[in-house]
């Protein structure tokens, strides 16, 4: 039996870019459609990159998932949240009654909400309305010591790619990234620093709402995680298991799953911006795949961007997480591909063209 | 009988601001919903302005319509724009046809799109499926006189107010703003710089495709524009008329009448901006009901909504107008909408709320 880690390099080793050729026949088309050429400005971009995914110059994002992984976080010990560590699973059962913020953008979408409970502290296995593939209940406690073994990761990480699988199998088109899990912008400003370079001060933020003397404390619990780990940053699997999280790690398995199977994804925020930088360090053939959506106040977010060369698609100035920005993005792109796929060509239309400024 | 202008400044007596006190309503519930408080940004305050606009604590916006209003230009005679002036026609037939990105990118969102002929310069009147509410065929060459006439102008604003009550009296709950006419960024520009005092050349652009030669050129005809039209800036009607369009003014009066209803209006880009701009001096009290969508790449577009104090949501690099813009922001405020009437409070969904962080 291989170990979760060689299936893992297994499915890296069989994702491949994009077509090449598919990008200037997005483009003859979007430049034939009755409209001044790239008048839609990132609008176009983002329907050429759909049609580059998806192999053809009419994109269709008509199914829509937002996979959404919960974990717990063992450094919440250390004092990093406002928000006691039963928010995580009480925010799930909410996710199942659709109370919670991302059911209802979604909804406004026509995206579904997959939530599963990768790494949960509460035994969940008696709720109904989510996935159960729990890898263990919660991390350890970074600032001691490893959050989670190396198998343990490749296994969150592979969970994720079973998830994007089974979605690609029924059918979905375009993939979202969403997480809940009290702690885990500490685990991601670790993930941040230790896979960028950045200081930890510098992708540290308030989370959920720490004040001034918060933030402090939480870039110091980073930098103490990342001294005790002594983390390799050019070993991305390693860092994940030291400093990230199960859900954190399962995301990376999302992004890399989608690229196997062929569908765009779109990248939340500031939790799933790292650990997409984490699944760019494992698997680099997945970036073609990615749509960035919003930037996020969390500042380690645009650290992140910023190393994955990703320019995000608007700023609304939110933090919240649970996939809210993905999915908002997520009805940005069902335009693009929408406008790509339905306009009718000048020729179509029997529209005229553009020439030179006639002076009567 | 009333003469437009006195059936117009009647309408403008009329609307009123929205109530003070829904304001802190929309926020007390707000922040009792299931997410940290204010952590969906940019997307709370939207939902909070379309909550005052409506008087309710749950907006709701499930019925949407861009109101496209479509005219030609006289100066289109001195070689402002790369496209034939037919072009305007031909694009009011896509529409039609839905062949056009507004029509494909408003279907995506769920709004309709409800095309109006108030100046095309070609007789429609056998075309189906617009509305017929021509009240010229085109305008005069502003390069050489004024664009048309008062009463012509106040009647084009009647013209979108009346537009906007229809929309209002079938249930729409969210409009848009969109336009089509060739030479309308040159007429934009010249009311932009009329009406906030801005240097020509800070006005125009590219429109369609021109080239730095053309945009040097545009600023020239705007220039003679306002030089001969001898526009007076505190009267925003006689800049209307002067410099204006009919399909500008029509927007005008969609802004002034949605506010008159209470409907929450979106402007879309320049054109739109331009017209919203004209609206808000006509009638102060529509400020309100206003919310922006982009920012055009027309570099006017930054000048009037800074004029209007208002801050685009996204910046997606477009120039086509139409209403893309509008529609497109339509999907966020929808979203915005959906979050703040569905979501579950902390206590509802019990959900345990913030504390001080506590280290184990």
């Amino acid at each position: 039996m291989a170990t979760f880690e060689e299936q893992l390099t297994a499915i890296v080793f069989s994702v491949t870019p994009t077509e090449p050729s598919a990008d200037a026949k997005a483009w003859a088309r979007l430049d034939s459609l009755t409209k001044p050429p790239r008048s839609l400005g990132r609008l176009e971009e983002i329907a050429a990159q759909v049609a580059c995914v998806q192999g053809t110059d009419r994109p269709n994002v008509d199914r829509k998932a937002i996979l959404l992984m919960a974990g717990d976080h063992g450094v919440v010990a250390e004092g990093v949240s406002p928000y006691p560590q039963d928010v995580t699973w009480q925010m799930v059962a909410n996710f199942t009654t659709h109370g919670a913020a991302i059911n209802q953008i979604a909804k406004s979408v026509r995206a579904e909400v997959i939530v599963h409970d990768v790494g949960v502290l509460k035994d969940l296995s008696s709720m109904t309305g989510i996935v159960h593939v729990n890898v263990a209940h919660g991390t350890a406690n970074m600032a001691q010591g490893p959050a989670m073994s190396r198998e343990a990761c490749a296994e969150a990480v592979l969970v994720g790619v079973a998830a994007a699988r089974a979605a690609a199998e029924r059918g979905v088109s375009l993939l979202g990234t969403g997480e809940m899990g009290i702690g885990n912008t500490t685990a991601a400003a670790a993930l941040a620093s230790a896979l960028t370079g950045a200081a930890p001060e510098d992708v540290v933020g308030r989370g959920t709402g720490l004040d001034d003397e918060g933030v402090a404390h939480k870039a110091e619990v980073v930098t103490r995680a990342l001294s005790v780990n002594d983390v390799a940053s050019l070993d991305p699997l390693g860092v994940l298991a030291a400093v990230g999280g199960l859900e954190i790690a399962a995301l990376a398995g999302v992004v890399i799953g989608a690229a196997e199977c062929g569908v765009a994804v779109v990248s939340d925020g500031f939790i799933s911006g790292a650990a997409t930088l984490a699944a760019f360090r494992l698997c680099p053939a997945a970036h073609e795949y990615v749509i960035p959506s919003h930037l996020s106040v969390e500042p380690g977010h645009a650290v992140v961007l910023d190393a994955m060369g990703l320019d995000p698609v608007f700023d609304l100035n939110m933090r919240l997480g649970e996939g809210t920005g993905a999915a908002l993005a997520m009805g940005v792109i069902d335009a693009a591909c929408a406008m790509m796929s339905g306009m009718a060509t000048f020729e179509e239309a029997s529209v005229d063209g553009a020439g030179e400024p006639v002076i009567a």
